[in-house]
């Protein structure tokens, strides 16, 4: 069985998909401006527990995996729809107010207007599908193509502390104080507009994708559609500091390789560490290479191949 | 609890959703025109059986029935998403691939092109989300909110072979030749968007909805939109003929007045019968009246009140 990246790549070639690929699909709207769009798909037991998250932080998380997703292309979100899955008992509950009151709330933030969706009951687990569409500048969309050999790759905030958030919830750690900020970040992500946004008017950025799926998976996303590949400093890898509280050094780097969730951005650009330092918060943690679909990693003097890890369904 | 109905309602007069309440969201795309979105969630078990339905009769309904939404607003399709939650047992069979080829028949008929949308594994039945984008010429698009008093109503196509289908193949009975079509109306609707893009051009249709959930139900949602009432002629309704083999005639009437899913396009206007069924094939069923939200049913001489039936999740 194809994985569903295979299946998604062998379907995309056999009809000539050519928009399916990216964060958003980009698609003219005017002189001006292009629209992007975007569909998630949130999956009960799957992509989360309900006796974890509240029907708030879902709320605000099926939302902000979406947004994550707009501010990959530098664009700036305008509307959205939920469509929802809804079991007998959570119907019954009362609390799918809440469920909506969490997603509206992060969408009063950045100005996201609800205009539609669809609701249906199930007889299985809570799905949520989270649409959003934004504008961006005519054909200046941030696509994950457009990476080349001695760009520098950089990474917005800190990686790995999602994937801690989880594992703490998963072994009923989450009660511990210094848990709280791990946890909030895998239960209410920050989808990273703002900085997407000055990233997009700056226009030095070569090549952007938020890190869902994780960075080793996300940055491999980049190099097979730029046909690149990455040479990644594990000592410059921004690791969340909270995670030290819980997890020994191999542990943190690896969420930070492979956690995902983070809903940070990554991106890759021509100048140098040094002048994007000035204008934007973010850390330089590699190269881009010419060897395609290779990421090798640099981890105490050695230098071995990254596998892309992350999540996957199938 | 409410009904879905009665839960979207207060949840869009609670925060002031102005875009949510017609069968797709209009919004701004440029100087000619508007761009119109909608999504459709069909759940597995609920919305549709896979023992009665082929993965690619399902792939063309799943996006049937969006692009019937974007019909009843008068506009044309330009693109669309599909997010899709899949039993692990569906993605080994690898009948995923007929679902998109069933899809993408139906897209290509009308130009549709398939832009994005999300995989997920999930441990329960199989979801659709479907998606569809589309234009209209600017502050055109037909709403449910325009029939007044007076206006005459009309209905597309004929009323009740989708609904019958379903009985045939709830009784097993899809065996029999006479039961094709109306088995075909279930598992393979046809969108309207020829007549829809006609009537839009003509500008004489004051409101329009689709009759996916029932013409009981949809010219409810037409009444409450737009504050008026109705009174349907019994006699007048286009049953579909394929039902005489199969039901009763009160059976038939009974289908055509709450069955559901024929997606054909229900519509006012003030020209007269006449006038219009020279350029649209489509059947006068009743007029408009100022009784706001009450729908009366003359049959065989006797007035009664038709109360909005068809399918409810909630």
């Amino acid at each position: 069985m194809p994985t569903e990246f295979e299946f998604i790549s062998a379907l995309t070639k056999r009809h000539g998909l050519k928009r399916i690929g990216d964060d958003c699909a980009v698609l003219p709207q005017n002189s001006e401006t292009d629209l992007v769009v975007t569909a998630d798909m949130l999956v009960e037991n799957v992509d989360f527990r309900l006796d974890w998250s509240s029907p708030r932080s879902l709320g605000h998380k099926a939302l902000a995996v979406s947004l994550s997703d707009i501010a990959a292309m530098g664009a700036v979100p305008e509307w959205a729809m939920v469509s929802i899955a809804v079991p007998d008992d959570l119907w019954n509950s009362g609390s799918l107010d809440q469920f909506y009151e969490g997603w509206l709330a992060l969408a009063r933030e950045y100005g996201v207007e609800l205009v539609g969706g669809d609701i249906s009951s199930t007889g299985g687990p809570l799905i949520i599908d989270s649409i959003v569409g934004g504008i961006v500048p005519r054909g200046k969309a941030i696509l994950r193509s457009g990476a080349s050999p001695g760009n520098s790759i950089y990474v917005t905030g800190t990686l790995g502390g999602a994937a801690g958030g989880l594992k703490l919830l998963e072994a009923s750690h989450s009660s511990e104080p210094s848990a709280a900020e791990i946890i909030q970040r895998q239960l209410e992500p920050r989808p990273q507009l703002t900085i997407a946004k000055t990233l997009q008017t700056l226009g030095f950025a070569t090549s952007m994708i938020d890190v869902s799926d994780g960075l080793s998976s996300d940055l491999g996303h980049v190099c097979s559609s730029s046909g690149v590949g990455a040479l990644i400093y594990a000592d410059s890898l921004p690791v969340d500091p909270n995670l030290t509280a819980h997890f020994g050094p191999d542990e943190r780097l690896e969420m930070a390789l492979n956690g995902g969730e983070d809903f940070e951005l990554l991106f890759t650009c021509r100048e140098t560490a040094l002048s994007l330092a000035d204008t934007v918060r973010a850390t330089h943690i590699g190269e881009i290479t010419a060897t395609l679909g290779v990421i090798e990693l640099v981890h105490g003097g050695k230098s071995s191949v990254l596998k892309p890890k992350g999540y996957r369904h199938f």
